[in-house]
């Protein structure tokens, strides 16, 4: 492709309103243009890299036995409403109505109707397992979008919903596609790790989260680097054995405090390590007060919390609730001396002689210890995020934390669709039985945010090969003067069009270095630069995106060196 | 492709909604389901059909240096209301507000969003001409939805959408999507004609639509087998050239036609020609009543009257209405001794000793002359359709009339949307000037059925080879219980997913006629039966969908008569 034929048009400033350095590059190199709040358009070059992923995705899924299916954006209100899930889905789905003032909605994912679709077409326990998949767009309203097309409201999803007869047959599906993904992401050429992940807003029992490690990851993984063990934060566990008892180092005592409010801020004034610290949270639900117990280094998980079953609904209390269950206000309540139902995270339970809010203005306890100072919590649960150096669950080592960009999830969503939507088959036995599903969904266009996020430098985009929008540059320089140069440089052009190599040739009246900026912007993987003072010595200058300086390669060996790179990638 | 691994799922009846041969095929073949009123979600075999259709376009386009985009269906008011359609577009038009109570529509079209693109990416002459276009989804909220994918509210566009300095420039490139459109409907192997069109609501001053012919298409085409003239019959015009006056035949007469309402039984009443009746309809604009005159065996043609532009607006006169006018009821009015301002057809001109109403129920008037019996009309213009018959306007013969379904459209818009958008570049002396705009758009999902209308026997759908789910169906005899039947049936069919030949095998445990009406019905265009029977004879029986009986081929030559057939295709 020439780039006179082709639309590329970068620019020097990423918009103010861009954050993240992929959605600042996508602006920049021009891959996408913003419609509105979440709404991108795929300009060329950036259609060119979205397509580049479908493939890869597509192709995997069919090898994997997937079938692709295409299911309407628009769905009627009916199909959710059955589930349950019309309401529960929130301000997230955007809800439609028709000219007949018939309820539809953009679909924001498809269990319903695929689920719809299989009840009425599957009879037999012969006719699965199925597994249908379809690469197609979805809306979800996003509160506040953000980030490019790395949190938009329209995006493209690769989402898969399998069939089985059976608990082992939908385990052998979920496998398979574990595999697939792994494979998909291997192809894409981008760093990722599978972890055990919530299962969420889609339900179910059992799901793992594909993530593109990436410094700015909104999530945090954490993960073994001694053996496969990974999970997102929310869910991640670390085992916390009872340790035998210490000796209380001496008697409860009150001390003054005035304005330290957080654990840090105490520690700090007290000159003791924050882990000696007991952080208090209250929290209500159906207008009764819980206490939560923390080690003062560690956070809340609220996942964890609401996990609880009977603190499935809670929220933070308020300061006026505090007043009134504690006498004091946020910042100095603990405790000791209330009647307050108490829950202790595990790791608390290891704590003695630690300092906690005094439940009066201005002062602390120290020296606190269990079964001495105050009765044992009535429940414990593991109630915090890990951190880094907590053992793995595995028992294989310590756990280290890292940053991921969600870009695939599975689940195992067992019979929660087919109970309420009545998907059945006759068994061997001529028995109706419920359907197990799994779905499997992929963040396409998400993926190209994240595959920048983990590879750019200071100068734009490093794309990785598989999806790079073109896999060579052409830089010619002096092309309109110089009659050899344009000789050379559309002899090559031809030649790599004839072996098939996606080359893009600038063939832009610029400067050189307005042509080597964009070329490194866009990330093309590879490029060539011919000019008239290389020529003389029969020399072309090839530079790879990532390397740090240009070598010199004789004309005649060109074609055979580039396409030597090539297979490598 | 095994069936075993692949959703095969045909119906012996369609269901009762279904009208239209391509719909009730679709049905039954399994392609489609359907979800919802004009909503379809594309089953495996389905989608394989409309990814070629799909892949053969973007293949043209890509040819013809168009460049992919894709826009988001999810559309802000702002830029509708920039160029009036948001009010104009009315009901067809799917309106969505987001949870900001934003307004938003699900595009029906593109224009006003490719056209900000433009307007704010491209400064000079030097950066144009472009083609950009977009394979994607559009609603259109039909009143009605039907015939399936005809007419669906959901649907897969192809649109492009051109931007030029001046006028030549947007006519070569509306000459080469002619010319693309052209190549594309050859290559899916279909029979269509590219006729001159109305502009409708997309506006512009020149257009052309592409139709697949077909029986049951909804648009009536005229068309000149002599020349290649050809347009939609809402646009089609014949010369009428004014013939000398006729002698009048005797005295303007009244006679009785008791019940006798409508042209065709006052000229079986009267047992004369129904050329020889004048057809007077009363249309009302502004509460201003108008005489139209035709003659009684000819058509209005409404689009043509509204271009009379005082007639833009005019709906047809209720009894109320045509009672005060003439102080007659309807099937018995005529221009004859009214002061009604008259509109008449070219061809009522050339009328003589004509029939028409006697503005008196029961009555009519034989042997009535213009400007003996009544004045000469007002106005006269051409508002009919013509008819089979007809001298073509290019003076090269005369008209035939036949059935077409739209597929295609492209238009001149000219600088309609340029100009309210303010849509503007720089040209050469640095003036500042409004683009010329062309957009050309396809139908993709509708091709299908499209396609299907126009090829299809009593036992399905005969699919053109290009676009066909697959191109080779194996059905074998015996496969579970003869091993030699496995061995070959196995060995072909690896032998031809090794030449890359899209192949089915029916590995089912079916009755022979059971695969062998599924196979027909899908409409895969060749077939081979495996079976013990022949292979005693070294023989395998093949049978091209259109073929009336099989052939019977030696095993050995099977491979080599196969590839053979499908480079014919």
């Amino acid at each position: 492709m020439r780039v006179s034929q082709f639309f590329v048009s970068t620019l020097k400033e990423a918009p103010a309103e861009a954050e993240l350095i992929s959605h600042k590059l996508m602006l920049r190199a021009g891959l996408i243009k913003r419609l509105g709040s979440g709404l991108y358009t795929w300009m060329p070059l950036g259609l060119r890299v979205l397509r580049k992923i479908e493939n890869i995705i597509r192709e995997e899924m069919n090898n994997s036995g997937a079938m692709e299916v295409l299911m309407p954006a628009i769905q009627p209100a009916e199909l959710w409403q059955e589930t349950g899930r019309w309401d529960v889905f929130g301000l997230q789905m955007l809800k439609i109505k028709d000219r007949h003032k018939h309820d539809f909605c953009f679909g924001p994912t498809h269990e319903e109707i695929i689920t719809d679709i299989v009840r009425k077409e599957i009879k037999s326990y012969r006719q699965l397992p199925l597994n249908f998949y379809q690469i197609q767009t979805k809306f979800r309203d996003e509160i506040r979008p953000r980030f490019g097309v790395m949190r938009a409201r329209e995006f493209v999803m690769k989402d898969a919903y399998s069939f089985h007869t059976n608990e082992d047959s939908l385990m052998q599906t979920y496998q398979l596609m574990y595999e697939t993904y792994s494979r998909i992401f291997t192809r894409l050429g981008l760093q990722f790790r599978a972890v055990s992940a919530d299962t969420g807003a889609i339900g179910g029992s059992g799901s793992h989260e594909f993530h593109v490690l990436a410094d700015s990851g909104e999530d945090a993984i954490a993960f073994c680097p001694d053996s496969d063990y990974a999970a997102n934060i929310e869910l991640a566990s670390s085992p916390t054995p009872p340790q035998s008892p210490s000796i209380p180092d001496g008697n409860m005592q009150k001390i003054a405090t005035p304005g330290k409010r957080t654990c840090a801020e105490v520690a700090e004034f007290l000159k003791i390590p924050l882990n000696k610290t007991l952080k208090t949270l209250a929290v209500k639900t159906n207008d009764r007060i819980f206490l939560l117990l923390l080690r003062g280094d560690h956070q809340l998980n609220e996942l964890k919390v609401r996990k609880i079953p009977f603190l499935s609904e809670f929220q933070l209390a308020n300061e006026e609730d505090i007043l009134d269950e504690t006498g004091t206000v946020p910042g100095f309540i603990g405790p000791v001396g209330l009647n307050t139902c108490v829950i202790a995270d595990q790791a608390v339970m290891n704590m003695s002689n630690f300092v906690c809010g005094a439940n009066e203005e201005g002062f602390h306890l120290m020296h606190v210890n269990f079964d001495r100072d105050l009765k044992l919590p009535e429940y414990i649960f593991d109630i915090r995020n890990v951190v880094t150096g907590d053992a793995s669950p595995d028992g294989k080592g310590t756990l280290e934390i890292c940053r991921g960009i969600e870009v695939g999830h599975i689940f195992q969503l067992r019979t929660k669709y087919s109970k309420i939507m009545k998907a059945t088959f006759l068994d061997e036995s001529g028995c109706t039985q419920h359907m197990e599903m799994g779905c499997y969904g992929i963040g396409v266009s998400r993926i190209v945010a994240a595959a920048i996020e983990q590879n750019h430098d200071e100068h734009g985009i490093i794309f990785p090969a598989a999806i790079a929008p073109f896999q060579l540059a052409i830089i010619p320089i002096g092309l309109q003067k110089n009659p050899q140069v344009r000789d050379i440089v559309e002899k090559l052009y031809q030649q790599f069009l004839d072996a098939r190599i996606e080359v893009l040739l600038d063939d832009r009246d610029e400067r050189p270095g307005v042509m080597f900026a964009d070329m490194e912007l866009i990330g093309i993987p590879h490029r060539i630069v011919i000019g008239e003072r290389g020529l003389k010595q029969s020399i072309i200058e090839y530079q790879g995106r990532k390397d740090h300086s240009p070598q010199a390669i004789f004309i005649d060996e060109i074609f055979p060196f580039i396409s030597t790179k090539l297979c490598i990638d």
